[in-house]
């Protein structure tokens, strides 16, 4: 088994596993070359063997013990009959936010899983050239996260447009997680039947809820979203920010939670005596210089659990992220017990 | 003594003392008269009749247990030597970011407390119209948050500027700091010396950073702002975002903290056992119907902790609320023991 997976299923490893958020991304020059040779950010995600040379840049140049298929988490949501753009610029949008509850109830995920074939594909192209001991990740947004973007229409500071909604009506709010936790559930394991080695499920936004509306609507829809690969045998990760957000995650059928960098990993560790644990390195300290990075990560090194560890960042790596720093991060955490 | 004040000294009321963040704002038809009438944000703040004007508005329709003066965290950055709009639409730009630490150093606030008059002059015309038993409240940015608008130059997600700032300048970074905080303390002076009853200190951007640097950082820097009050007898809250910041607060030398809709009210008092409590009803659930409002005001009373308990919202009223909406929580909060 590899590092990887051995880390998320809590048992001994030689040394932690490390990948990074967003490792496929703006901040190596060779996604920028393919990326401008792709013309935009969708046709990237959409041509798999493009979508697959990125996924694997990072793994050739850092030798990370996992890679992640590149993709994005708004995709899936196009089979389901919603409409954006990714800008070159800001954040994606959405053609028309999905304000009403009766808009909500007209989103439905096709039955075969049609519209993202292309992430298939390159799931399929990426494995055969991953090396020995590297495993692969899909990922898929989580229903809560996926829900603000389809009801603020794009990124948002304070997510008020989805908040608003859920307390004005939280039973159709219900069933619109429900119906993303199902569509996304469809969604990996069709990733899983390609041959990922686990999957990540992507919460960016838990942070903006507070812990008993995430307890009380966002944690049954999780579950609903995890149980849809039971008996798959692939290792189940969920990312979630906010350090209130982490001890409610204990009990998911997950075997790793990713943590951001606002709780310790001690105390994550200790919120999640079950879990394998995932990050947490504050993303602009790679900003920072090569010897700000290696005292930066011993730190979190030290803070960490002895077993069931995978060192990575807390949120995604910044574009302006130097490779100097990313190789510091690496070669720490490669140094590590 | 009033009963905000009562209540901020964890002193028996005969019912919790209500204001709401931002109350004297947009949400008001009589507010957006006064704001045409002044033709902008930075003249409503700057023309003393008009500033009082707005700050009194919400008192009258509402009877609220306290006024807070109609200004800006940025205004006192003005006589520092920052430069700043505040456009109709989106918050407020910077003429030109702070980005590197030798910017910070050229910051220095004008020993006389001037180029903030207008604020003390607001104050002056509030005071002999309020309502008896109505306290006057005063506020300021706190040290990080005013940090991060000074090096992002403008309000931002996720603060990536001044988080790498921060990692990568530490001691420029805490002086930085420590300027603020002696700038902000002689304003807040400037205040009291007026006659306000109590002030606010304001870190909404607290969220952003881990544990472990707010309370290396930030707590520091607040002590320092929060001790340039010693002696005056003012009443001191703190407002601060996030759940995992809350427990750091509990030393702190102010009477009472201020909390998001993050963490719940027991939590929030259980971790600050020497403090009085504010908030917390998430400003989102003012959207919904005055039944829903009702029924989530009620839950939070019953979270509230016996004494030292201020009713207010997790974050500023937004602009959209109707005025149903705050009449239900505040008839409601009225009606509680």
């Amino acid at each position: 088994m590899s590092r990887f997976l051995a880390a998320c299923r809590r048992e001994p490893v030689d040394r932690p596993p490390v990948w990074i958020m967003r490792q496929a991304g703006r901040y190596l020059p060779e996604y920028r070359e393919v990326r401008a040779r792709a013309g935009s950010f969708l046709a990237l995600c959409r041509t798999p063997p493009l979508a697959a040379e990125v996924t694997l840049q990072p793994i050739r140049r850092f030798g990370f013990d996992a890679a992640i298929i590149f993709s994005d988490i708004l995709l899936p949501l196009a089979p389901m009959g919603v409409e954006f753009q990714f800008p070159d610029e800001g954040g994606p949008r959405l053609g028309r936010p999905l304000a009403r509850p009766q808009d909500w109830e007209r989103l439905a995920a096709p039955a075969d899983g049609g519209g993202t074939a292309f992430v298939a594909e390159a799931i399929a192209r990426v494995l055969p050239q991953l090396p020995q001991g590297v495993a692969l990740i899909g990922f898929c947004g989580a229903p809560w996260t996926l829900a603000s973007y389809l009801l603020e229409g794009r990124g948002s500071s304070d997510h008020g447009a989805a908040r608003a909604a859920l307390v004005a009506h939280p039973e159709e709010f219900r069933r619109l997680l429900a119906t993303l936790a199902d569509a996304m559930a469809a969604y990996l394991r069709q990733q899983v039947a390609m041959g990922v080695h686990a999957v990540q499920v992507f919460d960016s936004w838990a942070l903006a809820l507070p812990a008993e509306t995430y307890a009380d609507f966002v944690i049954p829809a999780l579950e609903r979203l995890l149980h849809g690969l039971d008996g798959t045998g692939v290792a189940r990760i969920v990312y979630a920010s906010g350090a209130h957000i982490v001890p409610l995650l204990a009990d998911l059928p997950c075997e790793a939670v990713s943590v951001d960098w606002r709780i310790g990993l001690a105390a994550a560790a200790e919120a999640l005596p079950d879990k394998a644990v995932q990050g947490n390195l504050d993303p602009t300290t790679l900003l920072a210089s090569p010897e700000v990075v290696r005292t930066a990560t011993h730190e979190m090194l030290q803070a960490a659990p002895a077993r069931g560890f995978i060192a990575n960042l807390g949120h995604g790596i910044l574009p302006t992220t130097p490779l100097e720093a990313v190789s510091a991060f690496v070669d720490t955490v490669r140094g590590a017990p």
